[in-house]
């Protein structure tokens, strides 16, 4: 199998875009995600790869909660703000106001809607583990067409 | 949780469309899929979610291995065509033409791209198990923009 071939087809699959979040005791990560797709309608459970050497993943191991907020269509920039490491002043994380979540996981005001998962299944065999949870709560905040990544101009995968 | 709610919010979640093949024996089966997305660079993994009481389910499981053709934009008819139960005749597949990929699935001639995959992990939890997968294998026919379920109107999420 040919490196650049594997990368060109790989990057064929197309991919919303979240900023998924996690809070163990009083720590709140937070970070861009896109792998990210349902697996099942009952119980209503979502699949999601995590990169195993971040503090996302770690905090979802702890917690086994997270939260998934999508982004709409226009919020290119805020997934952007998600790419670094958390960061928590007051009420906002990374410069973003947020509400806790059922599950204690950062509820952003900015996104259209967000669920909360409380976690099934690990499987830790790449570089990145796939993550199963059953989703418990979820928040609309307003009417919104999802982000596509393809519009981006960005690739995550490949 | 709110049912109405619990659907809206998780068909915000955006997808692809592919049609995934396994080969059993003398066994072919296929169907359309949009529960998919890469789940590790190293190794390249991806996930799909499969219903478990599907007959494309039954092959996965039996012959371990998976072919999936991604869709491009203007094959939404091509999708349709697989919503059905598989029928092989001579070197078509539902009516469409077809090549045998090296681990035994069909490879559609009329979809721009093809990968395929090694069962590394089934995880049987919801009605829809997630099947994860290691890339070894991928076939490119033409270029083209992947579809998005989005913009067919159909919707498989909720």
């Amino acid at each position: 199998m040919e490196p650049e071939a594997k990368k060109k087809v790989l990057r064929m699959i197309n991919y919303g875009m979240y900023i998924l979040s996690s809070r163990a005791e009083s720590h709140l990560a937070a970070a861009t995600v896109n792998w990210l797709s349902q697996a099942s309608f009952t119980p209503p459970l979502v699949m999601v790869g995590l990169k195993v050497e971040s503090d996302t993943f770690a905090t979802v191991k702890k917690s086994r909660h997270f939260a998934v907020n999508i982004l709409g269509r226009n919020q290119k920039a805020l997934a952007q703000d998600f790419f670094k490491p958390s960061s928590v002043e007051g009420t906002r994380i990374n410069g973003h106001e947020y509400g806790n979540g059922k599950t204690g996981g950062a509820l952003l005001k900015e996104t259209p809607a967000s669920f909360e998962c409380k976690v099934t299944d690990i499987v830790e065999r790449g570089d990145h583990a796939v993550v199963l949870g059953e989703v418990v709560e979820v928040t609309i905040n307003r009417e919104d067409t999802p982000l596509f990544m393809r519009e981006t101009g960005w690739f995550y995968g490949g």
